[in-house]
């Protein structure tokens, strides 16, 4: 950046005066458009193969206007705030906006699309699925449309496995919590499922998952590419956990977050009902606290919220004890927010849970919330032993992860299945549908990957929790 | 723009090809920082009268880190989306990001806040007023906090008009539905009010409101430069409809869509359970339909959406009957979701309600779901005289409004208010604070208080609605 | 009752000293069972045509012991309650419980079952409906059940009306609002309906719905004693008013009262938030005012319910702007409950709203809501014109009628249905199942038909609804 | 009985025929009126001490008929329902009926009301507390109603226990979880209760608890009698378990079971969602299984409900793990339902968990869901190593217990206030005031303090459930 384009102060805006708001003009950084991949056929010269109006424009009712359809130069910034003093500015980075194009380049009446789940329950999921099918149907006329029963092994599995779907099979699916199509983990084998997505003439692949399902969906896009085949492959983030990086933030985060203020109000009236009472709630959140965060902030009952990126400790100075009796001794009660990865360090393991590891070949995960509870049991005992205590340590992992989607969620999930669609049915291939900055986009897939999304102990927002609940930073330096 | 930026396609990015992600590099526009107002006592010279270390630094038990305090390099652009190839590019805007400052430029102890309601009820309403307090008083020590109970006119009305409020009286107020201040609409009368402010040595203004509730703060703030006085005034959108510009969305908005999915869900049991049934909710929207688009996208059980941004007619080709008769022919039945200020024009008025105004001046809304449903039943049995038919009309309005926040809205509304009283910390004045793509910032409030917030029915989302549904777009050419 | 019973307090129980409880023994009335009638094929002698062992002894899993069975024996009272001291004491009446018998009277494998719903939505319709299916299918092997689509007429309408019903289609009916069968009102043709019962081979008649309908059931039941057919009919009163006699209450009754208190509370909200604010509920309720009565008693939030039982006049002294006057002097505000059948006679009609008669004959129901809004505002107007008056009207009875059951009426649901079905496979007919006294029994269907029940505003029970509010009793002495 | 009372069928009913409803003709057993015990002053003769006209008659607005009053006569039926043909008929018992008085023994300005809470959470506590003091204060005008703030040990405890409660401080406890005054189990200190209550001048003792609580009521009650003390007391049964006998349901009991369907919902979808999924959910029932089996009789989705009064084995014939085993096959989940108390003979107990005994000296209940949880994932890895098999456990105790009373328990903790007040205002002493079949009425307390309410696996209601659930009733025989 030109440290010269904000003349008045050292390279930042100057300070304004009281006469009314003031305008101060700088220059930016060069723009580089991060464009995802297209099919062969779409690349044809000189025109796409299958390069046709799109269909909808051809619907009894709905009309759409020029500027119904996305236009090749509608794009979206990755960042929409930097800080105009910065030394270095980062380049910046922009993305193809989601949406119908004018023209499509699949033959509808040619394809042939399968949607696969992998990993845990999300609510939203079947939202996903349903719109799929409806949008792929009553949009662009695709009457081919399959649900695959068990995850990616699906593809090599029995015939059964291959459900066909249509909109009347999938009406009511988006008030559903769970999934329709069963889910598991695990399975992946590139040769077979690429095999197997052949062999059964499957020309779309919708693959929704977490962050091992991102990664295996770039694998079967790269074999894709290596056979030369024409099929498109997208991937739907599904992380109620929120830890996918680029996109806003992943669907059914939003239910997540408003469903855990049932276990925190809980608490709360428990820890209040009791004599020095203290509710514990345990929040999902392996690598990632959004949502203990989101809920923390939503609830404005919780005293200390506990997540992954920031270590604590119990005892000593600056530590969770101290906190606790304060708070205890001030208002009587308190009420702790824990992200289930959080303080997984602190706790004792036995040289069995020292080798133990889950299918993706992580340590295995303990839990926080009863080791926690015992803890402060023990450290009252200890120091306050003719005092009552109490801790009501709640658990709704299961409750959360179970039910359907809210309003939010819904409008999300379906503008995101929508979003998926438009872009397989423009050509493009390897990419992710999401909101960036509010704004639907297409992402390259082995960005989205990749891309961690942690909550940044650096940044305001969790500043800003510390400053709502003024809990310790548990700084080192202090134990 | 530099048209040559995207060298290979005439001005906008390359095709991509098969081999993965490409990069294309532009160069944009200058970016033009659009800034708010100053205290004067934050402008002197050389140093602002009050300008001490914000003393969140010196919490006992939080000790941010530099990374907390927003830097004067930090803004937010207005637009995160833009059409490269767009002949004549927007010139780029920004705005300064909200947050906590290093340095602030008020000093609390001197400092004597009023907050101040106006209009209906809003979810979020009783947050955004506990967080005012609760900020001010637990991160900056303000005691003097006072809630104005009956709008711009409790300024120049009783003493008993004003309440001191504290953290332990507000305690529970975002649990609560409606406003705990009561509010009343009119009432404007400018000298008087300054008046007020200054008699009671009020430094500190926040005013929660709509539209005119901005025009009003704008009116105050340009009266407190023109008497030089050194009073802080900030404005805070209320407004269900979501009918305020600039902001990405008013608070309340994501509860009225998830509370008005139970009125759209009993409307399609009452139109299912029917024969030839027709279910129809009325949703709050006077000049905008965002609530009505919004749930009709979360719901997806709606056939028609009528907003107030589209020109409906009833009867003939393209007509609302016409594609009511096909929908219930094919399923059955039929649910639409009518927005309050849609139709006006189509309903007769007697002279008496011609000549009718509200207290703002407005022309009187007359009920379109009342209509609607009368309409709708001469329709039929006109057409179909042999043929059941019923409608179940549910106005849900006043169950919405009532309703405490949701997780997400009370999670805004928290920072919303801590947003404000940080920005009134640091001696800005006369600005709203609010998110632009995702990003709290501040914007002048006079630039908030002429910017609608219409649907645009030009734009891809509507547009996607209208897929969603594929209702009629009600052209005039075909009636 | 024999005065002599209780010998030492003149009729009446003595007075118990302070040493601890006492007994005092008297005589009772004698105890008249009134039992319901036989199918004549369970009334053949020497033993009944298909007497058999109860199937559900069979059942591989589940070993019924001998108390299982309900005894020939097992009856319930009719009143639970009466004063000893009555001059007239009533006799007492005893039905049949309800229940499995060790021995049925009707072949399982010659079954045939229809179901028949009449007249609006009702919480638990459909859970009634899944429960025959499932319980008749399940627990006694029958497997011809079928839902008649339209009400009485569909038994001579169209084969299409008539469903194949079995457990896997109806799985999750009892989580859905309204009705999966579409339902209709009026289409009685006696000799019609039973051609088309025997036409259709059907053996049992199960008929869902209100007065009208069990009047109907009556008719039926006659008819088939006159033409001397071996077909049971068994009616389940379905009114959400529960404004049907003799059992306890009916299905729905307490789900509605449940979701009517999130209307009150809106209500209550708004008039809260408000200068002199009314909150205006209207709820269900067209002879009877149970639902009104019970959810003023939940809510406690409610100031006057008005209910069809008592009569009430607007102005003068001891009326109800009298008394809403006092309330918002009092307290601000005021929240009103109205039933919608009360002070249908207070309203003026036009000569046309005179003449106007629903389908069974009854003179229209004006909306009592919209009227008594109107009249306080211009009653205000009037005596108070200088002061702020704000009426929130709200009518929720469409969110209300759609909602799914609530745990409790979920469960009363499949005890009713399931007793149903016991007593048709125990050879009876012409029966209500239904509790009384907490007790499931079968009472004969001519004397539910007749029986009223209105709020009995001469008990104790509304006296303690007038003493919770303290409301006017709107004496006409005092006008 | 009277064997010829039923002449034509040996001492049961005759047979009805087919031609309508038959009356038959039976004699009663005598009835006996367990009535409770007055306070000496009332008993006082020719009249008691204050016997004064009810000041309810006295009310501006509210003119009770003569029937509002309930006679000395009133009483109900302890038992509904009985076995004419039974041998040996239990004598018929009865109680008095609970309700105002039209004179009352007690002073109201005299009067001096405390309240006191021991034990756990339950739903409804609050409505109870409010309407104790709302109803003394406005029905009767006793002015002075104290809150004890820590249970019995509260009477001989600081000052500060003793907190003074009007309809203002009250006004919204209806609507929060909880307990507002703090509650703590133990310290029953009689000599010490009744030397602080005397000390306080305490006319009425209200206390709410458990069976415990009740027995303490009694002692206390024996101790007035003893010290000749003109003090009232009146136990109201607390346990949201619903292990109290005689009255029909103990309060909180409905919203349990209520809140109880989201857990199996979760448990449901969960187990729906998965390969060979087992949703367990652990319901609150130490020693009664109501919570479990009206959770499992509403939601409909359970196969197996598990409640300390069946014994139930795991593995071999007739045992749960068989059971499991069939319904995975056939539907591809399953969900169970435990109460906390079933099971407990069956878990693995160390040494120190043998010795280990709760605050009244019980042994210590072990987790039966973690426990079951292993138990079954133990024995599929065993049988079936190669196929997939999750269960997903589900406590929701502390959810539960924590919420607000839904509109059914608030109107019955309405009453159940009320009815004890106006008791208590009669001059009666020493009783609980509750619903028997339905009507409220008052029975002795030491006849409730040793009645238990175990869920009675010989009666049809349970059979009920099994025939429900088709379970297996694990008899020992078939193991």
């Amino acid at each position: 950046m030109d440290p010269t384009a904000a003349p008045s102060s050292g390279g930042t805006p100057a300070d304004a005066d009281a006469t009314g708001p003031t305008n101060t003009t700088v220059t930016l950084p060069l723009l580089t458009l991060r464009d995802v991949p297209r099919l062969p056929s779409a690349l044809a010269s000189p025109s796409p193969a299958a390069a046709v109006p799109n269909p909808i424009s051809r619907h009894p009712y709905f009309h759409p206007p020029a500027t119904f359809y996305i236009s090749p130069g509608d794009v979206t910034l990755r960042h929409a705030f930097f800080d105009l003093a910065s030394a270095a500015p980062s380049p910046l980075v922009a993305y193809r906006r989601a949406g119908p194009r004018g023209d499509i380049a699949v033959d509808p009446a040619a394809a042939r699309a399968a949607l696969v789940s992998c990993g845990g329950l999300c609510p939203g999921l079947n939202t996903v699925l349903r719109e799929l099918v409806v949008g792929l149907q009553e949009l662009y006329g695709v009457r081919h449309v399959f649900g695959v029963a068990a995850g990616y092994r699906g593809f090599y599995g029995a015939d059964e496995d291959h459900v066909r779907l249509d909109p009347a099979a999938v009406n009511d699916w988006h008030k559903k919590g769970g999934t329709v199509l069963k889910t598991t983990r695990g399975g992946f084998d590139l040769a077979k499922i690429v095999d197997g997505i052949v062999a059964r003439g499957y020309t779309q692949i919708y693959a929704i998952g977490g962050d091992g399902t991102m990664r295996g969906a770039v694998a079967i896009f790269q074999e894709f590419k290596r056979r030369g085949l024409d099929i498109s492959i997208t991937g739907i983030p599904k992380t109620v956990d929120n830890d996918i990086g680029i996109i806003d933030r992943s669907f059914g985060f939003q239910t997540a977050v408003e469903i855990a203020q049932q276990a925190i109000d809980a608490a709360h009236v428990e820890a209040v009902s009791a004599v020095n009472g203290v509710g514990l709630v345990k929040l999902m959140g392996r690598s990632t606290g959004h949502i203990a965060l989101h809920a923390t902030l939503s609830s404005r009952d919780v005293d200390c919220c506990l997540i992954p990126e920031v270590d604590f400790h119990l005892e000593g100075k600056g530590g969770l004890c101290e906190f606790l009796h304060e708070r205890i001794k001030k208002k009587g009660h308190a009420v702790i927010v824990v992200a289930e990865g959080a303080g997984q360090e602190l706790i004792p393991r036995t040289d069995d849970q020292k080798r133990e590891q889950d299918e993706s070949g992580n340590i295995v995960f303990l839990d926080v919330g009863t080791w926690l509870k015992s803890e402060l049991g023990r450290w009252w005992k200890r120091e306050h032993p003719d005092e009552l205590f109490t801790v009501k340590y709640i658990d709704p992992t299961y409750m959360i992860r179970a039910v359907p989607a809210n309003a939010t969620d819904n409008l999300y999930c379906t503008l995101l299945a929508h979003s998926a669609i438009h872009g397989v049915m423009a050509g493009f291939t390897g990419f992710v549908p999401g909101p960036v900055n509010g704004t639907y986009s297409y992402i390259p897939l082995e960005d989205v990957a990749v891309a961690k999304n942690p909550v940044d102990v650096n940044d305001h927002k969790w500043a800003w929790v510390r400053s709502v609940t003024t809990q310790p930073d548990f700084l080192k330096s202090q134990v």
